[in-house]
């Protein structure tokens, strides 16, 4: 389970200079294309690494984002690429800090796909903007030849009014605050891995797709200080630790078996031969407090989306930017940007 | 030249409930797809017809919009995908009466392409940004397998502040309005689709894409009252003048000796069987203004892209909500919305 089999990704032969899977996996070869191409164009200013932007219009400071979805299969466990491109712009923007208000939405069809399927999809997106309070105010739809596309893909774009005092990042985090997780991990990428393998494990995995603007609401209304808040999605809670660790230039000390991990994640994990903290979730936040805050923050936790697992799985200590994993036998190992693309088109 | 071809459009057998290239063209087919499946899921206020919607966020009025460019090939007679996904959305915004502030870009990349050209096209984007004053600051990359998609798709959303005073809308055009056209048309479409199918034309067709936001705000600074802004993109000019006519409720006199298209254009579209009033633009815009403002609004229109072919190429009278084109030899017809897809995947 501990082996950092993520991590080995020889890069095939002839493929130098040619975007590969793995360069969309968020991970160690997104964080290079970011870095060696749009960077350079777009400036340091542009977050392409974050979940999304603050910025400032009319004198009012507002959150923006955006997210493309190509999740395969279109409909799995617990959710769909409707529900899913919803959510998701909506957690981007809470981990912003700010309450969603407005989304847009942009789908890409390709030719041949049933009308019912698009129908479901968008009757799916209006359930969840309802539940997660936002309203779908613009649209844009264009259609591509079969074989060109794979039956649909959805950007959603969206903007928050910032909560009052809050501008959560890696570089607020302090030595001594508090890690903590929301939930148990994992569930998202199994759930669509499993569907799309046609694997039956023996107890169905739904995924944890949430909303998560109204615990992070609930959070700031308690005045709790909201260092650092990130949903961990593609590349999972590994990658989003190792992230905030190196952006905010400490170290985090966390503890294997405070994390939950469902029995039938674990297995489906073993199975398939994947660490569930390197797999995507996209019901589940991370959020950095003050030590004296964390009680109360775990217990506002777990009101939310898989709140019973919630729990405060770790420390930040002064260091160099290192996310260290202590093992339930007392092993440690840091944990690193995932590599190579263990789900492919999970989001 | 003024047949009503594109109006032929029977639907293959087969093909009903499932997603055609039609759908995606701007026309009937699109209408109907927002009118069944779009508007009863997201509600009448959500705009997927117009150029973008205005909201309120704070106590201040934005206008918002987004747009997927899905454009093949990437690379054509002046412009690309990359200047493409800029322009247009920025002339979304524009349209709105907003000036256009901040972008998003969610790039959804085919495994295989190129990172070269990858880096031409972000290249483009940041010039284009920079051209048009506004800001790239938030992304996303997704990687979806080789024969899912087609080298790159391009979402741009695009904030903007509304400029003072101004709610363009067909809803605000008047009996007695004169319409305006900033310059000639057909092409973009034309500059696309020849580089599509490998025609090489005497002279080379570059594409209108440009940045209209200054023309706008130069329109709004001198105090024109602008009723309605449109950008004839997909569907043409035609598509965009039926559309106004129908939701204003009102009937359009259009003189087709004042419709510029160029010597190249008008032989390029003999050549491929296109009516260029149906061909898309990518740096042209429509002004409905009241007549005594329009000699004024001519010479602002004058200034900007394509101004040495800008005219007053109409007006506005009471009737039921049809557009009426007086040809050269003082014949008359309807334009209708585009029907069927004669340029698939042009923006």
């Amino acid at each position: 389970m501990s082996e950092r089999f993520a991590l080995q990704c020889p890069m095939p032969a002839g493929t130098e200079g040619l975007i590969e899977l793995a360069h969309g996996a968020g991970g160690l070869l997104t964080q290079r294309l970011i870095d060696e191409v749009f960077r350079p164009a777009f400036g340091t200013a542009t977050d392409f690494t974050h979940d999304g932007a603050v910025l400032e219009i009319t004198g009012r400071r507002l959150a923006f984002t955006t997210d493309s979805y190509v999740v395969q299969p279109l409909f799995f466990p617990g959710g769909d690429i409707g529900s899913l491109a919803v959510n998701g712009t909506v957690n981007d923007l809470a981990m912003c800090g700010a309450e969603p208000q407005y989304l847009s939405a942009g789908f890409i069809l390709e030719e041949g796909l049933p009308l019912d399927d698009l129908r479901r999809v968008v009757r799916s997106m209006q359930l969840a903007a309802a539940a997660a309070g936002v309203r779908l105010v613009t649209g844009d739809t264009k259609v591509v030849e079969r074989g060109k596309g794979d039956g649909l893909f959805i950007n959603t774009a969206g903007i928050g009014r910032l909560l009052p005092g809050l501008e959560p990042a890696p570089q607020q985090v302090r030595a001594g605050d508090a890690v903590l997780l929301s939930g148990d991990v994992g569930r998202h990428g199994i759930a669509v891995m499993s569907m799309r393998e046609g694997l039956n494990f023996e107890s169905a995995i739904e995924s944890d797709s949430a909303p998560l603007a109204a615990t992070v609401q609930r959070l700031a209304a308690a005045g709790i200080p909201l260092h650092c808040l990130r949903d961990p999605t593609r590349g999972g809670l590994a990658t989003a630790l190792a992230e905030i660790a190196a952006a905010g230039r400490v170290d985090l000390r966390l503890y294997e078996q405070r994390i939950a991990v469902s029995e039938p994640v674990r297995g489906a994990c073993e199975v398939l031969g994947l660490d569930p903290l390197y797999v995507a979730n996209e019901g589940r936040l991370v959020a950095f407090v003050p030590a004296d805050a964390a009680e109360q923050a775990l217990e506002i936790l777990g009101s939310g989306p898989g709140g019973e697992y919630a729990a405060i799985i770790g420390r930040v200590e002064r260091g160099e930017g290192r996310a260290v994993l202590e093992s339930d036998l007392g092993a440690s190992r840091v944990l690193d940007l995932l590599s190579g693309d263990q789900l492919p088109r999970i989001c």
